[in-house]
């Protein structure tokens, strides 16, 4: 299952190291204007080889509309766009054919599908999340001035202190909070010393929300945020609202709290939501890993890998949250006089 | 949308003071053995009266079975099993007609929806999930021997320390630590003094998951679970394997953990998730509310209500993971020799 | 897969001689005025003992609101109502447990689940279509000023040539045309003595259709619509506005007629619908049959029969066609501007 | 909506005069084997310039897999591949920009979506069945054995007699008759003479279908064959079995037929389809036409067209009914002991 969405809909296709990479949007409505720079642009925010913490590997990422845009308008026809890959040294795989990457879906992949492309992880690849980032540039443009602003918000054991948002798409890092930024860099430097990788916490606001989206029972806005968040690879935790706090707050207290959903329902208010990200599992150093007949080998993983995902995680977290506000932006009317 | 799942589908209904609540079960395979009893056992787990820290309402939520089985067997047709609603004490409620209580969806449905029942909520009551738990109970038996099990691992700033599995069952928070589950107990006692509720922590227990559920793009086998849970409502944050500790973590560290899941997709390995709950939000203290005027109101509310909601949210928890696992089961075969 | 549509949905369930039948109907704006009485005159329309031409089984068919509605409005919360099966003459099925009858589904059933309940047929029963009949009661009325309205054109070799609408509900047959509908009456009393059934055509007339529903590609108004006639069990073709005359019509001819649909699109004018309906397949005479052990036997099934099964079909054929409309009229604006 | 199946699922995309079309296939299992070959094949079938009777627009319909297989076989991930359009003079459509040809979608897609590629019909052009052919290529592969079959049986008032399979992709009617190709033949060249346009009824033979496909209520085979074929812009009819025959059959004469569905499940026996195509609406004589300020004018459609489109839509017809079997023999398991 490779679409996410019910009403605006993203079918997402392409292999790391296959022709292509691309997504249809599906159920956007007539329309809405649109460009190819609305897309290449959150495109260039998730490519590789931006900055000094990500992989050079060199991949511009071009993006190319094939369908359901005429005269810089959506036709409310699918709207078909891809991507070509360019940079893709197969090489490197070749001798992980038969060696399945620890922290990889490389063994569990080959056992579930029975065939696998090993180029780079085929389809587990995170160049998967370039059909992501073009669905949430969709979405984006749909939900006018509502904003999601994603930032990190914790590397390792270092805490941003400072909101300033206008700082986050100055550092690499995409941090709000200039010198804690900094900091971050150094530890991450050093990682790559160790040939090791680091993970965090990444912060996404959700500025303007529309109202009145998402459902009572099992499509509750956040139900559906968590499941958008959770389907990226690396993340692995999700909280909104007071989150974890919740556990020590009593009722008198949290009755007061404004959370910006109430019985799964949006407020308006804005919504705060935390996500916990792994550490690239892509690493330098020697390690032991599974061959494909079971047996232990040491793997050193040459090829070209982020010390720290983060970064290019944060416009696919967007993504997948612009998605959902979306889809459920799109949702029939929830009271009969709305209705035409 | 009140329906959960695509293969194993369950369509809940119902409000808390209308005739029935209920579910409908469909996509269960025929020849399953089903007996009232199987529903009723799980139903017993959730319902009011339990003990001194639950709602004294008294509700005996007594199943019926209206269709789909046969000699104690599923047919592969529609199980629609109900319950009806008995001790709804509406009057109670009447003096709310035109309050919105804090920590409540009053306000938010009034606004979406235009109209509202609201006697003790209605559908946004936690009555609600009597279907989600007759959906879960057959969901575990179509999972045979893979086992779920939700305890209560803090409550306020009270932790569990201990997992003794088969103390669970015997203490009023189902906590799998008895001691611990002694001074929690107090604390929700003084939080009742107070006229306050606490909140707390749920960890769940999947033990010998099926092999190879989920899928490696949007529908990985977390973001179904975070998906499931957080769709309840008290519920605020969710994390799974190595959970928030990945922020601290290395790659090298990381790589080395046993989780569960791979590339979204189970590896038969157990799972273990924790989600953080709110204080239940009916507090008896004097609070101050919005009435449908838009002016500020004291209100105490009297009704029956739990001092913390988490011993009648641990079945619910199951029920859904239950249903996330079923579902997932049930998914097409992911290679062509596997087809008849 | 018991749930028909997306945005307004039915999931219908229930045996012949189980419990209960009914429906859930999920997806219903708040507000819309409803009351059982709604409900239970399209039921009345479609329940046995009508007539002559029905089979006397004495059920009343009555039918209970289980949720979703309060103070007679819709509470936009998933609306389930039943009923209870009461005649149900289980024994006379006893001898049939081991019998597959002649053009009813009993031996692919068996087949396909392994496990059945024999009683009448169960899920495969004809009884099955009074979840149809409340899910489009309720589609009716939310089509307001649209109205559906079914009619025998045919039985066996009599053909009605009049269409007086107000005819229709006043002979058993629901033909418009009533001295056609006398003649067709005597052809169904021959029948009977000959211990055989007849079949024949229903037309549907869609007045004052909603503009633009349905969409272009594959989910043409067309196409959903015979998806829609072709699940009910007796039908065995479709064809709408110049239908099955379009092959010996030229372009220039068929340009100029108005089909109600373009594009796949309704255009505001009324659709016309005409499908066959093959005579009832349980009759008196003696036939041959298979018994599960796969030989040959005669059977002469006794039950309670209908001579001819379209006056019966007819609301159930009303019902799928308002469920469709009902459907396509939530479906999300179709431009940006349309958004609030 | 422009994806179709729920397990099989083919999601379409492309404009008649846009940069491409295509299709992208999700839920296809891993390793089926595939090659570009299976797919131009078909293809080639549909393509314009295949005969005299086809319109000579150039196209050579050149697909390029983009992604989904590896090693020429599938990957059980997303199978995304493009036509890129290449013979496509707009110039021809300019003038067409503000009038809406007759028999086509131009006014009502212009109403329902406010924006619209007047070129070639846009979306709404049969061009638009690329994507369903590429679809229908791969579910052919998976359906192994079966095959389905399409052939002409009428055009205009002359019907074919003989059934010679072989004779079928020989003529350019795809007609199993050899003889009444020919008398076809005539009968369309003098509707051209007539710059007028024929119809007529395609036959679809599905032999050898798998077993125990479709779902006794909503999703019975024929209802989805049916939907499938509807929704095909030119087809106005559909019948399976004894079709409309059975108005005029008696239930003894109809309980001996062999269908090949029951109770809307496949037996596995042969299943017979006919469905009626109208005549091509795109003629050259003058016609009268409403501009988009609501005028009539004169207009003579001078592009490149089809006079009768039966043969160019009998591997589309193949394509659907592929599809809906390839969709269905991935439905779950019916009963619980063919869980894994």
């Amino acid at each position: 299952m490779n679409t996410f969405g019910k009403n605006f809909r993203v079918t997402s296709f392409g292999e790391s190291h296959g022709t292509a990479l691309g997504a249809v949007i599906d159920g956007c409505p007539a329309g809405l204007k649109l460009k190819l720079t609305d897309i290449q642009k959150e495109l260039d925010r998730r490519k590789p080889g931006q900055s000094k913490i990500t992989t050079p590997r060199k991949e511009k990422d071009q993006a190319e509309i094939l369908s359901g845009i005429f005269e810089d308008k959506t036709l409310g026809t699918p709207i078909a766009i891809i991507v070509r890959n360019k940079d893709a040294k197969s090489k490197d795989y070749k001798k992980l054919k038969n060696i399945f990457r620890p922290g990889h879906a490389d063994q569990i992949w080959e056992e579930k599908y029975g065939h696998r492309d090993y180029r780079g992880g085929g389809r587990s690849s995170g160049r998967e999340t370039i059909g992501r980032v073009i669905g949430g540039a969709i979405a984006k443009k749909l939900l006018g001035k509502t904003k999601i602003i994603a930032h990190t918000e914790v590397v390792g054991n270092i805490f941003a202190e400072k909101f300033n948002i206008k700082e986050i798409e100055k550092n690499p890092l995409r941090c709000a909070d200039k010198n804690k930024a900094k900091e971050m860099m150094e530890a991450i430097k050093q990682a790559q010393k160790e040939k090791d990788s680091l993970g965090g916490i990444v912060r996404i606001e959700i500025i303007n929300p529309p109202k009145y989206l998402g459902e009572p029972v099992f499509e509750k806005l956040q139900a559906r945020l968590a499941e958008a968040l959770l389907s990226i690879g690396a993340v692995r935790s999700f909280e909104f609202g007071s989150g974890l706090c919740v556990a020590d707050m009593k009722g008198s207290e949290q009755n007061l709290e404004k959370e910006g959903i109430s019985g799964g329902i949006s407020t308006g208010n804005n919504i705060s939501i935390a996500i916990a990200v792994k550490p690239t599992p892509s690493i330098a150093q020697k390690q032991q890993a599974l061959n494909n007949k079971g047996k232990k080998v040491d793997i050193e993983i040459k090829g070209r890998h982020d010390p720290v995902i983060i970064p290019r995680l944060i416009p696919v977290a967007e993504a997948m949250c612009a998605m959902v506000l979306a889809d459920l932006l799109l949702e029939p009317p929830s009271f009969v006089s709305q209705l035409k």
